[in-house]
């Protein structure tokens, strides 16, 4: 009985010059990634869900990708759950229990009964458990690169994928803004290399923190973060009604409008100053931007590097500088990279007083950028094979296997047909439609002269040759 | 509150060492695979559980991890199953279901209800529903390679994880023996430039249908290929208790361990023949073994390529050649790789007549064998930066900052001590942690005189350079 495949919502298969393409990308990233002493780590696809659950925010958490208990868990939770007496009311006793809680129809309440792990939602919080979990064996500061997948069951839509790859860098076991400034120098080198041309953004929570302090709303914060990372979508009368409706005051929105119409100026320190200086928070904000810019300009940059107010980034666990790089070009402008700084992430896994700064590159959406720019290199191909060689017969076999033998130990990429019974005309199609460059037929008169017929499939140039050379000119 | 954080049981974090030394591994077996003209493929880790489940055998299917749907499904069955008026009697009616199946206490026939995904198992699946799902986009013969992390739920032990890579090689569309000869061929130049001592044996399904047929035991054909399967493990005595177990008789038993003493035979061929040439299958399966041996004699070999009759392989799709490669030396002599031919795979997505063979690395088995036999160059690192630039004060490290910039821009490693705050012999520690080679210490006459203190961190020795020969030296 044959199934119609699918592949589940989200996800996607990369064929042949896709991988190609990916690679290139990856290892010009890690290129740049080990050029500023970063080095690579990876995690397990799978981590403990008591790892993963709490630290992306609630929207985070529903997000989540959940795996089923080995053994009977599901099936003993249910045939607890079925010896209920009443639709409405769920008699207890009968439930079991796991750390003194008991199962119940709350999905989130019976959920350590059928599940215990789940898969990453990004390389940060892994990576803050690698390093608590390792701490007697890493040198401070710890510098790690990580390039793996992720998967998140959010709704696909362009440029949104459920499974995708991050490429991080982070630093670890040092707050000195020198790894800000260097972190941003990568993003630079990269696209530079990449020939996107990107904006690359900064902002520090510190100045959201004393911009809620300041408006006397210090307990609205993280409303207000959200309300302002929503400025792009939903503009500033729209940021309004989201603060209104969290219960601020005409004159607080109207402050924060003000502060957020700092993204129109060039350089605007100056005023972030006189509007926040006053504030702890908001003076070390501008300590730090201002000292990350002075680096930055000591490391010379290629790409627009902007200070810009209206960032709030999504995740819950920044405390300092945070960062975001979009795409300038195309129709595609959406970010391709975020990062930022966070305290206390290692602190969750018992592991205090470790701040740490990290960058993501967002593999497949720089994928969609380069490709809508045409910003691959013709060079790619889906296979790297040079030769392919052909015949008629067994004997003709035997000799061209031979040949191919010989390619191969110079470290050529080869093929030698396999089909003995496709004729050559179909053993050829066969080159053509893999692009491959060249082929070399073995008949039997090259079985008595030892000259073997070269042609090139590009320029339909054909050339007689010894085995010795025949690896020369390839 | 902190957590003690842990790893669910069975996966592992590389560290960046052991990184290291799994590119070195999957560098090398990626090379030879493009030598011999295969193409890379990647398929996402989530699979429809429809497109895994009964293609590895009972077994395989109860080691699936599968992956809770997104949604309430999960509290919508238990509502559902709660509704139930009697502990023992469930009224069906209040039941969901899908595909006309109603969920119930049986897990196997709730399970669509909580989980539609799964993760991959190998690689031979999801490849065969690429090739299905593709089949208007790709070339036949195809050759693919696909290196990728695997899941299944299996008893943690040495050599076994939950999570693990494997490295595969499979052509689709050819039922050359051709095709055989080759994916033997890579085995034997991987290993041999991993300097792993190896043997690669071979054996043919054929073969043993042919003795099923020969002693009148057809219907008990996966009995026994699962029997022999655990000769290594349970002895002939053992294969002989599973045999009767199963239904044979003393004579059909005495048969089969006849055929399996010819294991101790050099060349079995001609035993072989002599003993199942008169069957369709087995007179094939002797000339398939003879054709793959005389094509690997021309393609010279380094390692023993040996026919084994008692190879059975525990998958159920293979149909023709089955291989296994086990390492020869040290301690650890269980299986780092394996493979087969498969006539059927594609047919169950809807693609019928499409042959298939394919090796497998074991990524993971490699790298332990490896480890145990010291057999990684010396040469690799965690890290891979050449020098540290350490300084005293904001002037210094202005400095420090422009020559480490100077050295990256001509594509060579350098970090610089990212705190201020910490002293000179401090930051030489971090070096020599980390065995970087050079560190280059600016302190305030270096300032004026433009020439810098290079020192050899391994040798003691320092030199005084000029910003150019800075990085001529490194």
């Amino acid at each position: 009985m044959a199934q119609k495949p699918s592949l589940p919502q989200g996800t996607r298969d990369f064929n042949p010059l896709m991988v190609q393409r990916r690679k290139y990308l990856l290892n010009i990233i890690e290129k740049v990634f080990k050029k500023y002493g970063f080095m690579p780590l990876e995690t397990p696809a799978m981590e403990q869900l008591s790892t993963l659950t709490g630290k992306y925010g609630d929207e985070g958490d529903q997000l989540l990708y959940k795996i089923i208990n080995s053994g009977d868990y599901f099936k003993k939770l249910i045939e607890f759950q079925s010896k209920t007496s009443s639709h409405e009311e769920i008699d207890q006793t009968y439930l079991p229990s796991v750390d003194g809680k008991v199962a119940n129809l709350d999905a989130k309440i019976s959920l350590p009964f059928i599940a215990e792990k789940g898969l990453r939602y990004d390389l940060t919080v892994p990576f803050a458990r690698f390093v608590a979990m390792n701490r007697n064996d890493i040198t401070l500061p710890f510098k790690r690169y990580q390039m793996q997948p992720v998967w998140r069951s959010d709704r696909p839509q362009k440029g949104r994928y459920r499974e995708f790859w991050q490429c991080d860098a982070d630093v670890v076991g040092t707050d000195s803004l020198l790894n800000e400034a260097e972190l941003l120098k990568i993003y630079d080198e990269v696209f530079a290399e990449l020939q996107i041309p990107v904006i690359i953004k900064i902002n520090n929570r510190k100045l959201l923190n004393a911009l809620a302090q300041h408006i006397g709303a210090q307990d609205k914060f993280i409303d207000i973060t959200v309300a302002i990372d929503k400025l792009d979508k939903i503009g500033s009368d729209g940021v309004k009604n989201e603060l209104l409706k969290s219960g601020l005051n005409e004159t607080q929105c109207a402050s924060i409008l003000t502060f957020l119409a700092l993204v129109e100026t060039n350089n605007p320190l100056q005023q972030l100053e006189e509007m926040l200086g006053h504030i702890e928070d908001g003076n070390l904000g501008c300590i730090e931007l201002k000292k990350v810019m002075q680096f930055l300009s000591t490391l010379q940059t290629k790409n627009e590097i902007k200070i810009d107010v209206t960032l709030a980034r999504g995740l819950s666990y920044y405390t300092g500088a945070i960062v975001e790089v979009q795409a300038n070009a195309g129709t595609f402008k959406s970010s391709i990279g975020g990062g930022g700084r966070y305290d206390n992430l290692t602190g969750i896994f018992g592991l205090p007083g470790i701040s740490g700064v990290g960058i993501s590159f967002g593999l497949d959406r720089i994928y969609d950028v380069m490709e809508d720019l045409a910003l691959f290199p013709a060079s790619l191909k889906a296979n790297e094979t040079k030769i392919l060689f052909c015949y008629f017969d067994e004997e003709t076999q035997q000799r061209a296997l031979e040949l191919c033998a010989e390619v191969r130990a110079n470290g050529i990429a080869a093929e030698i047909y396999p089909d003995i019974t496709k004729k050559i005309g179909k053993q050829l199609e066969y080159a053509n439609k893999l692009s491959i460059e060249y082929a070399c037929i073995i008949g039997s008169n090259e079985l008595a002269s030892e000259k073997y017929p070269l042609k090139n499939l590009l320029s339909g140039v054909q050339t007689e040759v010894t085995k010795t050379e025949l690896t020369q000119i390839i």
